[in-house]
């Protein structure tokens, strides 16, 4: 079965999919996305995430392309093509075609570009061993809050992590407190035992998972805390892990040079990735 | 005569000019960029553009497509196929077409687009009169020295400055200094009579026309200072100007509500602005 893509309103093999030149996403980085897991041939909280693309529609003053159950056949449509039960779907969404010139072009068409693909969950291993983390400066621009493909400091992050033979970089504000990860929302269990989290604002991504991490904890009796951590604190955290559509609730076992607590992954975090992995398999 | 680009190593109709759907630059703004003005069939400033251009690659770790001499070679190819005589060429680098992944693919190839367009001088109308500026905080990213495609921030800038009625907006530091206008760079004369722009590093872009301004000025003996200035300053400056590649030398006459000076261009402006116009008249 051959890949196929979308691309605004053809489906293309997926080595012939192109967007013009002039697409403002390619010069000016004017586009929001989304990635939503498959799981059994079901989107996983499909509807949190068609939700903030709409939010991120708006802080952009993009035009919705079509109506949100158009999209959803669409997606549905990619899914069936390409025959995905596990895996993911990737939307980008950007604000249309114009002749380069950096305010918005009178009456643009929203360009939309739709892949999916297989892929296996994270490998059971990685919670068994725990993730190595590294933590940088965050250098990104002010509105994260808004998921816009405006993502060059989050792969030079990601790169550093992997240079560093690391998972993930923590990105650090200038008062020393996490803000996230380049892909991942950021987790701590704290000394009184509770459940740690940046509060949802400008400097983050409010992740979907991490809204659902956050329910499935308040359901099973964790307590849930939305502040700033500092890096001092995470370090000497009792857990720590980050969260993501396509990592689930992966645990942190070492920050920097720092291993956290005793070295394996906490029991917390273990009951919270089985709690979403719950989720998931009902979801389906 | 028909539009024509280079994508990759072909010269296409413009209309029919494409980048894949997974070019790093569409999905991660993993790519960057020059402008280069054309005068009478040359290049202005070509050298600083290209020294430039290899620099943003250094620093985000892009590998050069080709050596200067064949990507000259390609600009010259663009600018005759197009026949422009006045205008500007537009040149974008990304790291490379890979399935979607944050870290840098492996032996990525560089994907190289080129554009050029016809385009008058500004008109002297706005050297008569000046333009207005607005002040907006400066919410971009800590790395404005490479000039990327992640030029999210700078259209929403752009943007606001024309529902403002405005020309340009001009962005504005933590500590209330003024960087840069989101596609040109800002300039003072202050109470002394001293040129004052603020110095190159990670903060603003170091504008090709910016350098070339500070020769010029200094050849024609005036002082020029290279330190940051307050919005008060600058709304109580004798002159305030911008400059760009396109732009050129634009008197502002107005910044917010404030109007600067008796409100007419200044003279040390007009006089930068006749000895640019010269410099592009000679290169040509």
């Amino acid at each position: 079965m051959s890949r196929i893509a979308y691309v605004n309103g053809r489906y293309v093999p997926h080595r012939a999919a192109r967007v013009h030149i002039e697409d403002r996403g390619y010069q000016f980085a004017d586009a929001v996305y989304e990635v939503i897991a498959i799981a059994n041939g079901r989107l996983v909280d499909g509807g949190g995430h068609l939700d903030r693309l709409e939010r991120s529609l708006r802080e952009l003053r993009i035009a919705e392309p079509m109506t949100r159950r158009a999209l959803e056949a669409v997606m549905a449509e990619v899914i069936r093509r390409n025959g995905i039960r596990n895996g993911s779907i990737y939307m980008q969404l950007s604000r249309g075609v114009a002749p380069r010139d950096h305010p918005f072009p009178a009456n643009p068409r929203t360009q939309v570009v739709m892949t999916a693909k297989h892929g296996a969950p994270p490998s059971p291993k990685i919670a068994e061993d725990g993730v190595k983390v590294i933590t940088q400066a965050d250098i990104r621009w002010s509105r994260c809050d808004v998921k816009s493909v405006s993502l060059l400091p989050n792969i030079l992050a990601k790169q550093a992590a992997r240079e560093a033979g690391a998972y993930e970089t923590f990105m650090v504000d200038r008062d020393g407190m996490v803000t996230e990860g380049s892909s991942t929302n950021a987790w701590i269990i704290d000394g009184d035992g509770a459940l740690v989290t940046r509060p949802a604002s400008n400097a983050i991504l409010d992740g979907i998972t991490r809204r659902r991490v956050i329910d499935l904890a308040r359901q099973s009796g964790i307590k849930v805390v939305e502040r700033p951590f500092s890096v001092d604190e995470m370090k000497r955290a009792r857990e720590v892990f980050l969260t993501s559509t396509s990592a689930y609730v992966t645990p942190v076992t070492q920050v920097d040079d720092r291993t956290i607590a005793n070295g394996k992954p906490g029991s917390t975090t273990l009951a919270l990735r089985e709690r979403y992995l719950a989720f998931m398999a009902q979801v389906a």
